[in-house]
């Protein structure tokens, strides 16, 4: 496996290949993020994982600066689940000038963006940086990150990038926990606490499936619950799975987006649902 | 030459190129953009010219729906100057769906920016969708429309595009006026009219290549030649030629850069000058 830190050198192992897979992460890697990695190898073309802590994506107040730095640990891992290049470029690599281009994606107000202005905004950025660097003709993406995952899906279809989305599942404790970098920020009490927000989430999902249509019932519910177990609400929204808007009345693909903190870190997690129609 | 109209079929036709040199253009094609194909030829890869008048560039009341589509025409003048393949797709395959996604570009509320509203963010975005469906290796704009190539550089260096950037210089009539699309709006008094613009651009260069430091006064008095012979001005502006910001104390490399009406015409046109330093 080889650590790269330049662009250029990136571009020289990569030229002439046509069938990179790619993971873009922040490194703090951690089983979600592995299983990512497996489906790039899947592709039989060379797999890159970057590693990069975009200071783009946080806003003030957020936590860029404590966000968890390991990349001797990151690539203990990565090495021993078959990738193949690590790009870990510095802040000045990514931005040698101030970043006055961006990328304005829709939904960038909605759910997560409401609560973190400019932050799709900086994602999308950073990643269709990335995706030029690296050229892959696949990227992975984990459905942790809903939001996300939507809106790079997009960037590509919309941008006409000449790359195949890669959808990887939730990594979850066995307590249900949606695995994060952030969880290292829990006490040993919130760790116990915040399984909570799946054990909601799919309760709540079955309520859906189960034909119960008053969705802003549902959603306050779970909100409610939080609420009281002491945990700072952003959202509890069910969507539309294409959209991430409002469902239309007869729309049956569902997904429950949340988002919460306990105590000084913020949690998100979702569940897809089909309502019965 | 292939006429091509969709996007699968251009990739299929460029798969594995690596030399790929890209005319994007809107067509109503004079000897300006035939001088880029024949810059574009000096490559030695494929050259791709793209026809397709940008619905997102235009503005509300600008002249999107008169401006000239005369595609049999273009492709007489690429097949003569060596084109390989001219890529002309419909309103439709460019845009599929509503275009949510957009590129905000700095420099977009600066001169013509001022005047035209969104003009910037829909070029960089057409122009990075054309890019990621040619994916050439080099590039060629026009100097004539200054502000849009120093806007598509920065397009290409700050999202990382592996594209070399090629300038062409203004083609100009004998007597000076720029070529342009638009000068087929120009009634024959408006066509005889219209080289003072360049003449008056060029007698201001001199000015400040002289040493004449009041450039609001050089701007000043452009522009009030241009009102008093019937024009109604858009700006007059001396910038930076890396920035087009306002140029700092000691900088030396400017540009001159105008815009006017001329009946119902919109005529750009600009001057690279240095002053002495």
């Amino acid at each position: 496996m080889q650590l790269i830190h330049t662009i250029a050198e990136l571009r020289a192992a990569l030229a002439g290949q046509q069938e990179t897979a790619f993971v873009p992460t922040m490194g703090n890697l951690h089983s979600g993020h592995i299983s990512l990695i497996e489906l790039a190898r899947r592709h039989g073309g060379p797999v890159v994982a970057s590693i990069f802590v975009n200071p783009l994506q946080f806003g003030a107040g957020e936590d860029f600066s404590r966000y968890p730095r390991t990349l001797q640990a990151d690539c203990a891992q990565l090495q021993v689940a078959g990738c193949d290049i690590v790009f870990a470029p510095d802040a000045n690599e990514m931005y040698p000038e101030a970043q006055t281009f961006s990328v304005h994606p829709p939904l960038a107000d909605e759910l997560c963006g409401a609560w973190r202005p400019g932050h799709f905004q900086g994602v999308a950025t950073v990643v269709l940086k990335l995706f030029n660097m690296v050229q892959p003709r696949y990227a992975v993406f984990g459905k942790k990150d809903y939001q996300q995952l939507l809106i790079l899906k997009g960037l590509v279809r919309q941008f006409n990038l000449p790359i195949v989305m890669l959808e990887g599942e939730t990594g979850r404790a066995d307590d249900g926990l949606a695995l994060s970098s952030r969880n290292g920020y829990l006490s040993q009490l919130e760790r116990a606490e915040a399984p909570r927000l799946y054990r909601l989430l799919r309760a709540a999902a079955l309520r859906v499936e189960s034909g119960d249509g008053d969705f802003s019932a549902i959603e306050q519910s779970v909100g409610d619950e939080l609420t009281r177990q002491g945990w700072r609400v952003d959202y509890i929204s069910l969507r539309s799975r294409s959209s991430l808007l409002a469902p239309a009345p007869d729309e049956s693909d569902l997904v429950l987006l949340a988002a919460a903190h306990l105590g000084r870190t913020r949690l998100i997690d979702n569940i897809e649902c089909s309502r019965p129609v």
